[in-house]
């Protein structure tokens, strides 16, 4: 695995797709920012690089797709279903990040819309046969991605069925300043981050503020130890650590105690439940 | 409001009941931890309490619905159905606070159950047609609520339609020390804070620790202040605080700049989309 990755981000041009390019050019790798109007994400390229340097292109998602190691798809849930069944040539075999979040808005605020497959990951995965989807960065704000000035305070759950395509998602998340990569497990998790996003979207507008989550009581040692273990063995190392200067460490969890609650798989309940 | 609550839990002899009997009684309150089976109740508060000297008591079920100012529901997911509709009497019009999570298990580790009503929160509400239902403290591990030399490091996610059932069960959250109440919206948010604890289980399982969740860039002062603002004006100047000093604070947010992202109400689109 290369320092360097070229990084397809297919239907680009909002504001996650925008902070996420900013974000991982900073990081070192190359952006292929995509849209279906080439012209325009060329356009919000020019803006959002302006005079620093980065390697971010605007180009169409089909050349997004096909130029880059990995593809992250940041659409509008509409979006998706119509985009991916041509895309799914030049996306191939390749490890694909859904950072969709399938909400509506009514008077009660944000909710979370039926998906026939579970999760808007999960309609990729559908859709996408050959591809290792992964869910991933719904809880990135993009207004904070979009300043570099400022920490990006979140845990990055990642959730999906290959290993070392998680363990790849969870070191991209660490590069990013205020990030922690946290494997959040199997695909079928993704409901449960995309349904968060409504309860952080409700939070964001009830206080005015941009959340993030954290998962408390998670010892970054352990966390990284754990992540590392994901990923195939490299001659290079992994990916070259940036933010780890910005990250707030949270305490280290409790060696040697049993790790489940609430729900403890049925073998172990009695054990849990103890005296 | 009294400054002393008398707090039913329903099914309060598992790990979840004994730790929040453990930690109200610490707080001041009066406890009634109930059971089917009153004799096992008294047992398991016999050892709870040990020399404490805390006001809790094991009761009934019934009983425990009766006596009680508030109610908390703590059974396993498969027990609420068939128990609630006997109670609904003694429930009558309290506030009812559901900790359940409707969670199985499988090879691939925890996962969400399929409840009809959308969420166990939203069956209870079903059952209990006058209560005031509020979904909430999901994510307090048992094994630290259990333990009061520990914090239980976790923000309690409160969602219920009812303003005032929310504010005052945002209140008892603070009681606890590690913890702080967010106002997450209205009921039909419950299934998302369900959802989460299978996330969170399966980390704790993966990395052997008791995770919680804490909302990032959610200042205490605007926190402390929206969750008042849901409370209908008291002479007791509200409950009284415990764990002010064991709250880590996170830093305030960004007053001034919009809050919405990601899921933009419609209307915000284009304004939350601008360079």
């Amino acid at each position: 695995m290369p320092d360097q990755l070229t990084i397809g981000l297919l239907g680009g041009t909002g504001p996650q797709g925008r902070g996420l390019a900013l974000r991982f050019g900073l990081a070192g790798h190359r952006v292929l920012l995509g849209s279906r109007d080439p012209g325009r994400a060329a356009g919000i390229v020019a803006e959002l690089v302006g005079d620093r340097g980065l390697a971010i292109e605007g180009v169409g998602n089909p050349d997004a797709a096909a130029g880059a190691d990995l593809v992250f798809l940041v659409f509008p849930f509409v979006g998706q279903a119509e985009v991916l069944p041509d895309l799914a040539g030049p996306i191939g075999d390749k490890v694909v990040v859904d950072v969709v979040n399938p909400l509506g808005w009514d008077d009660q605020g944000p909710y979370l819309l039926e998906v026939p497959e579970g999760s808007a990951a999960e309609q990729a995965a559908a859709l996408l046969p050959r591809a290792r989807v992964v869910a991933a960065f719904h809880h990135a704000a993009p207004r904070l991605l979009a300043d570099p000035e400022r920490q990006v305070e979140t845990d990055v759950l990642v959730a999906g069925d290959d290993p070392a395509a998680r363990g790849l998602v969870l070191e991209l998340a660490d590069q990013i300043p205020g990030c922690r990569g946290v494997d959040a497990g199997p695909l079928r998790m993704a409901r449960h981050l995309e349904g968060f996003t409504a309860v952080i979207v409700g939070i964001n507008r009830r206080h005015k503020i941009h959340a993030g989550l954290r998962i408390s009581r998670l010892g970054d040692d352990k966390r990284r130890r754990l992540n590392a273990e994901l990923r195939p063995a490299r001659g290079s190392g992994g990916l070259k650590e940036r933010s780890a200067g910005g990250v707030r460490g949270t305490p280290e969890g409790c060696p040697g105690e049993s790790s489940a609650r609430g729900a403890s798989p049925p073998e172990n309940r009695d054990r849990e439940e103890g005296p």
